[in-house]
């Protein structure tokens, strides 16, 4: 199955998030994620919704979303190069001993460390969602204590 | 009003968002982002929600999510020390001849430049939603053509 970044301007209304989110739920479409944020305009939010589907359930997604009242504009961005970040938190167990093998796994990646804890660490990476994955898997055997992640944000080049 | 930053854990089902979102627009909680995403655990997903309102109503929000089948643990993040951080990618319109001031502001608020087409530059930073603010506000006289936001992901730093 395919993955479809798909970018909406909408209205910065209260109950915005749950219709759309019900139109999902409805459609049975599997949304990967989304990600909601006010815009370059003060009224208007943006949101990346990211569906995994054929041609078809992507072509569907577009046009049911295009009819709801909120939504001023639904943007396709999988037909152009596009601008796509994922940020993540990644909390590990991490002896002052493995500190040094993490920083140098860190700076691999050119991902940062958010926090030093007397047994712990904070990664934070951002970037296309399979380089973070891939992080995470390499992080995975020192023990991951608690990941969170946003979800994909995007944006046309053009 | 107070800022109110709440981690859930919840099961990975499509129609959980919709069940939750649907929460806080029947109660009509002012809710500024939600984030989602997988967590450590495969069949968990890790939800970050930031809602704006008094003491009552980051209580109340708490107890009613903790009610949901599908909400397995709530933490609220205003308690301890966390860890707080959003992405945002910013276009902005950028001659030539003003990359390098554009550059050398984003080296000053630690961020990076994601691309640079002819006429455009887009700036991506990740830090906390005030200081990514700052630095929206210092953009905006180059023209801000589009922003996306991922909303604010979060975890304890202990």
């Amino acid at each position: 199955m395919n993955r479809h970044t798909i970018s909406a301007l909408t209205n910065n209304h209260p109950g915005v998030l749950q219709r759309i989110a019900s139109l999902f739920s409805r459609r049975g479409f599997n949304i990967e994620s989304i990600t909601v944020g006010t815009s370059e305009i003060e009224a208007l939010s943006r949101m990346t919704i990211v569906v995994a589907g054929d041609r078809q359930i992507r072509d569907q997604l577009i046009l049911q979303l295009g009819k709801l009242i909120d939504v001023i504009k639904v943007v396709p961005l999988d037909l152009e190069p596009k601008l796509s970040r994922e940020l993540m938190l990644i909390k590990i167990t991490a002896q002052p001993g493995q500190r040094q093998e993490i920083i140098s796994l860190a700076e691999t990646f050119r991902c940062s460390i958010a926090h030093v804890g007397q047994e712990t660490m904070v990664v934070q990476i951002v970037g296309e969602t399979s380089h973070n994955n891939a992080l995470l898997q390499l992080l995975k055997p020192y023990g991951l204590l608690e990941v969170t992640r946003t979800g994909e944000t995007a944006m046309s080049r053009g």
